[in-house]
């Protein structure tokens, strides 16, 4: 009867079948989420239906690239920055901007310049904005030579790369920060973002019962020497999705103020010729403890050792 | 300070929150299922390096259509299997050939012939068998027109369809049974299945210590009016893996015996002339409670409703 089991004997067997040393952090969390799972299907009677169908939304989830959306929309992105946050708290990393999600949707690579920059390419409708501010470190002194990435959605709520329509790198910008620790950078307020209206993150959203819309947002991936990578985000005001992001990302202190400039003046360079908006904001970077905390890596860059 | 959350009232906003009405039980196992991950993130001190990983993994997984391997061999499958046979037991639906779990690598479609078929395409090494019985009701009445898919691994254990080299549906075939319930198929004996030797499965069984090796073993899809389908596989004895299954899923009672046979006589209409091992296999169907569980289907097309 050795190949008979109970759920027990086969749970058992699972979690200690080894032939060869293996990983141990590895083997732990993988005993930990397998008995979870193997007791959640049982507790629920999961019939075979409702396994392979679930198996078969992972697999078609995986095939289109959007785990990353449904982790945003489960809770997971954010649960890591408020563990993240608490870390750091009782490490006494406090102070800077505040850390927000990064999202799925970040592409390395972007051109690269020198404190100005314009993301939009001319095509893309809305009103004109010009975001401009200092990199500072925590004792407030401009950092020089900070590398910034900012990227975000167009009139559509879609991001280029992922969006076959938009041309490389449309809206997503590399600037370095001049000897005054100086960015800026012109572009067009997006909207919300919101999952594909079809496809598997959509047919969770609808079987929950919830909706899958992000308020309006710029990404930013920002590093200098010595300094932690900050990934963060900020909210164009008046959304009304702000306190009910489907991926429960804003923050406060990470909501920016408009305001409505009548004269380019000063923003020439920029190719701005008439009113536009702007938006101030100063990034604020805590001290790297480890060197390599310095490095301007997404996070999957960043998991995969890169 | 509505977009700050502590993580429990992070996980409550998460299983919580809804804008429509959305379905009570996709709703009852997501809540359940997060919030065993998110206590296993906490509790473990999960990274988010940890965490991208597995997401970065998950997703070449699903890129690959391997998720099916990865249930199986961490024994989600006959897990399914066990639940089901103790629900039976319950039910009083006892006796019949015992199932076993169905596998990736099913492939609905492939070529029918009345009796009798060949299921290789002359090309593979090996020792040449033929499969025969009857396909059985409970009451030991023999089946006619009873449908029998069979599927195998060539003598590189891989399978047709998922393997390139191969010709489309070699190792592959369905049997209508004749008049007295009877089939027989001639094909060459397959060695053991291994995983894929790179990527994400075999990364994973690498980290966990284990092996990826299944015993030799032949699949089998068999339905018939009024029965119960029934998903099985049968082992070759004498495989070294065979109560050391990757995927847990020998059973007690599928083990077949080998016959050597001296002379073809019989067998020329298979094209056999020479000596070669017969495999005698009678399967048992328990009779169907609902109409839908005759159909001929797969665990994904049954679960999708097809």
């Amino acid at each position: 009867m050795k190949n008979e089991f109970t759920f027990d004997e086969l749970l058992n067997r699972v979690n200690t079948v080894k032939v060869a040393e293996g990983n141990e952090r590895v083997r732990a969390l993988s005993q930990r989420i397998i008995t979870d799972l193997f007791k959640t299907i049982d507790e629920f009677k999961v019939t075979p239906d409702e396994f392979w169908s679930a198996i078969n939304w992972l697999n078609q989830l995986g095939q289109l690239g959007q785990t990353g959306l449904i982790t945003a929309g489960l809770g997971f992105d954010r649960l890591l920055d408020i563990l993240a946050d608490e870390a750091d708290q009782k490490a006494g990393l406090v102070g800077g901007t505040p850390r927000a999600i990064e999202g799925p949707l970040y592409v390395a690579g972007a051109p690269s310049s020198k404190y100005e920059a314009r993301l939009d390419d001319g095509k893309m409708a809305g009103e004109t904005y010009v975001m401009e501010g200092v990199v500072r470190g925590l004792d407030g002194q401009p950092l020089a030579n900070a590398s910034l990435d900012a990227w975000h959605a167009n009139e559509h709520g879609m991001y280029s790369h992922f969006d076959p329509s938009q041309a490389e790198y449309n809206l997503r910008r590399n600037i370095t920060t001049d000897e005054q620790g100086r960015y800026r950078f012109r572009s067009v307020i997006p909207p919300g973002y919101a999952i594909p209206p079809t496809g598997p993150v959509a047919e969770l959203f609808a079987a929950l019962g919830r909706h899958g819309n992000r308020p309006a947002h710029i990404h930013f991936l920002v590093s200098a020497e010595g300094k932690r990578t900050l990934t963060t985000q900020v909210n164009i005001p008046g959304d009304s999705f702000l306190d009910d992001d489907f991926a429960f990302a804003t923050r406060d202190g990470l909501v920016v103020t408009l305001e409505k400039v009548a004269s380019p003046a000063g923003y020439e360079s920029l190719g701005i010729s008439g009113p536009f908006t702007r938006i101030p904001f100063d990034f604020v970077l805590q001290n790297a403890v480890q060197a390599d905390e310095s490095k301007h890596l997404s996070r999957v860059e960043r998991a995969l050792g890169a």
